[in-house]
């Protein structure tokens, strides 16, 4: 068999090893697969260096082929999922390139995982405080392309908040930098928060300054039980009241408890209905102070409340949430979950709204995450393979987006548009906002070869949803 | 005498009121005034809505006629200079929209002071943090459009990281909103960042979603005095080295002390050559023990340190800090001062590098500013009027520069390019990076009509600096 020219030219620029032709099926896809959506391409790159990023997209862009970047294919947006084209893998650009703990800053490539950015950092006595799930697969540069949150961005925001400089590759195939170990930067217009968060579609993000904290003494988490989502939010309100600067303030409603209840560290109390989960960080003494006072807040009406005071229990608390994702899916074998943001005193409205539109569409509905950011999973269960529920919970996303945007919030608080949700901006933003947003990705990518039809602001005419 | 036509509409646009012509000369300078730069301009609009914003930037953009956006005027950049057209001044632009202290958020239109967006947040129990200085006059619509910064940006992140939405009018006279009252937004390409830091050259701010936090409950500052900047610097990177999460940490060299020092509360130490200030927040408990954790780090090879306990000598603290500027220009009558970033570690040769750049100009320099941050306040004295004087810091100022960059810096932590640092970002970045700046100014504002030639990546051919 005759190998493709393009597989051919791409082995010329970047050595053999490194191209991956016919391209092997697990870059094909993201965690999107669970509702049965996967793509093709033409070939995968793995290059080293970011000069071979930057090889590669200069051929690509010449030859008018699309090129989609990829790190840990971990987003729940089909963000990563190529239509044809070249698969740009990130994983070989894993070199930490400087760590400063004196200064409290980090410099790695993009291919770098989560889980090492946090390691590298806390075994220098410091804290990257982002944490989105699946740390151990998803990489930084991934967590940056999608300005990731995960449940301490609640006290730290979200992955962006901590990328001090930028490094990456820009049509029609330029390295460029901007910002650097340096924790204030005024000069230009914010390049490097505008390629945050940009899925891959105006630029390959190849390198990252990062910011880092001294770790706090202590994280201690509290949990506290309630017979119903009205009086879990009445509590989480209750929080934020009085002032409590906890770390976390995360929440799971009934059909979520139930999901989860088998692994839950010394069992679901019976009546649970909603879960409150925060945790309160500092010195040894602030902690215990903030958990005290917390506890205290959180009690009020619940069934009850658990304070895990010592490592391994406080290990199994964050365990049990990190898998709760896991869990819903488990249970029917498919899901449909979406990220809505909702300004923090309507999360009562939301979660009661993804169950209403799950009943309208005869699925069954739950919801968790990040209350104190007003930030659900909403989600709806799925029968593995099943076309009739994907498309019934297709229908039920699109009327959860709607609700999300009359409560005043967002369509995405943390997967980002990718696939999935493209032509949900179209509701949100007006028309002169989206000519703006058109117009960006023009400048950056004339040719639309970059993550073609992701974070689109519109939905391209006439186009059918896949899933 | 007849009116001129633009008057003439722009009275017939928003009431004869809100239209002052000739411009009263208030209006004509900011800060950079001390250096000699002052501004002339058509008329000066004051508009009471950001209807009538985007009524005046309308017909502005359909007459080819250009557009100055004021704040307070505080700005050390001369970005609110005009040189002909219309002054957009904000400062009736004053209404509270939403104040919700137990959700911690505040919605608040453009012209409303610092100082008051700081009062209505600790009236409520809350901390807005960013502390520009000039608070008073300052607005928080030009704090949001230059980004500003100030002492506690070290623990707590610029302007930038507080606003949660924003209300502008862009070319050709839309109102548009990006973000509102929540707490994470991945839908779009991040617009906010975009307009955040832009020096009203995309657009008009008129109102923006301000997060807060709920106010520590002590913030205890530690002065220490050292007989070097090598010491002094020394005792800086301690700080860091040893985990201590101050909310400030600020340095004076000894120019500055000197020119500050009748005002120390308590009076400064002799041989004193160097300060550094530092401020420990939290709850009462962890804010002494972090003060008391800093002050022996600092302790080492300091002259003395002062920890004061009360609230009245807190504030003569802080309010001594405030008035350094003013100190420093009170020296000579004059000063150009600018704010360059180094990585936190080169912060001993940009004091340096200041001095010997300084001499190198016969002119009495000086620095002081955000130590944590890397952020100089390089300072070249001036004596008021003095056109030879005012020229070679210019000539200083462009050696400065050179050394931010030349120390892996940047040419602005703080004040933007405005109009005095036009064309500096050509020496940051890349020509491509260069490209994409000047495409987004396209994109936002095609006819260059919004305050035009400032932040401009670029100097125009055969411009000569004003200054």
């Amino acid at each position: 068999m005759t190998e493709p020219p393009l597989a051919r030219d791409l082995r010329r620029l970047v050595g053999g090893e490194q191209v991956l032709a016919p391209p092997p099926q697990r870059y094909l896809a993201d965690a999107t697969e669970a509702r049965g959506i996967r793509g093709k391409a033409d070939a995968v790159v793995l290059p080293r260096s970011p000069g071979e990023v930057a090889a590669v997209v200069s051929y690509c862009y010449e030859r008018e082929v699309s090129v989609v970047p990829r790190g840990g294919g971990t987003g729940y947006a089909g963000g990563a999922v190529p239509d044809g084209g070249v698969v740009l893998a990130l994983e070989r650009l894993s070199r930490l390139r400087s760590l400063d703990p004196f200064l409290w800053r980090m410099c790695v490539e993009a291919g770098v995982t989560t889980a090492d950015v946090r390691r590298l950092a806390r075994e220098n006595g410091l804290l990257f405080p982002p944490d989105p799930g699946a740390a151990e697969s998803s990489q930084i540069g991934g967590n940056v392309a999608t300005n990731a949150g995960g449940p301490h961005a609640f006290k730290y925001g979200p992955t962006g908040a901590w990328v001090s400089g930028l490094e990456a590759v820009v049509p029609p195939g330029e390295l460029v930098t901007v910002g650097g170990p340096i924790r204030k930067d005024v000069a230009g217009y914010d390049l490097k928060s505008l390629l945050v968060g940009s899925e891959g579609t105006l630029g390959v993000i190849t390198a990252v300054w990062l910011r880092l904290i001294p770790a706090p003494e202590a994280a201690l988490p509290i949990a506290a039980f309630y017979r119903s989502s009205a009086e879990g939010c009445a509590a989480i309100e209750r929080v934020l009241a009085n002032g409590l600067t906890v770390a976390a303030l995360e929440f799971a409603d009934r059909g979520t408890v139930t999901a989860a209840a088998a692994t839950f560290p010394g069992g679901v109390p019976r009546g649970a209905k909603f879960l409150v989960l925060a945790e309160a960080d500092g010195s040894a003494a602030a902690a215990a102070e903030l958990q005290r006072n917390t506890r205290q807040v959180l009690l009020e009406s619940a069934i009850t409340t658990i304070a895990p005071a010592n490592a391994t229990e406080i290990m199994r608390f964050w365990r049990w949430r990190d898998g709760i994702s896991l869990a819903v899916t488990a249970q029917r074998g498919g899901k449909v979950s979406e990220d809505i943001v909702v300004p923090t005193d309507r999360l009562h409205e939301a979660i009661e709204g993804t169950l209403e539109i799950g009943r309208r569409h005869r699925l069954q509905a739950c919801s968790w995450g990040h209350a104190g950011d007003g930030n659900l999973h909403s989600t709806f269960l799925v029968t593995g393979g099943n076309a009739a529920e994907l498309a019934a919970a297709a229908s039920a996303a699109e009327e959860l987006f709607a609700l999300a945007l009359a409560l005043g919030g967002s369509v995405s608080g943390e997967h980002g548009i990718g696939h999935v949700k493209r032509g949900q901006l179209a509701k949100q933003w007006s028309p002169r906002a989206l000519e703006l947003h058109t117009a960006l990705k023009d400048v950056f990518d004339p040719k639309g070869l970059l993550n073609p039809g992701k974070k689109a602001a519109q939905a391209a005419k006439g186009e059918q949803p896949r899933t």
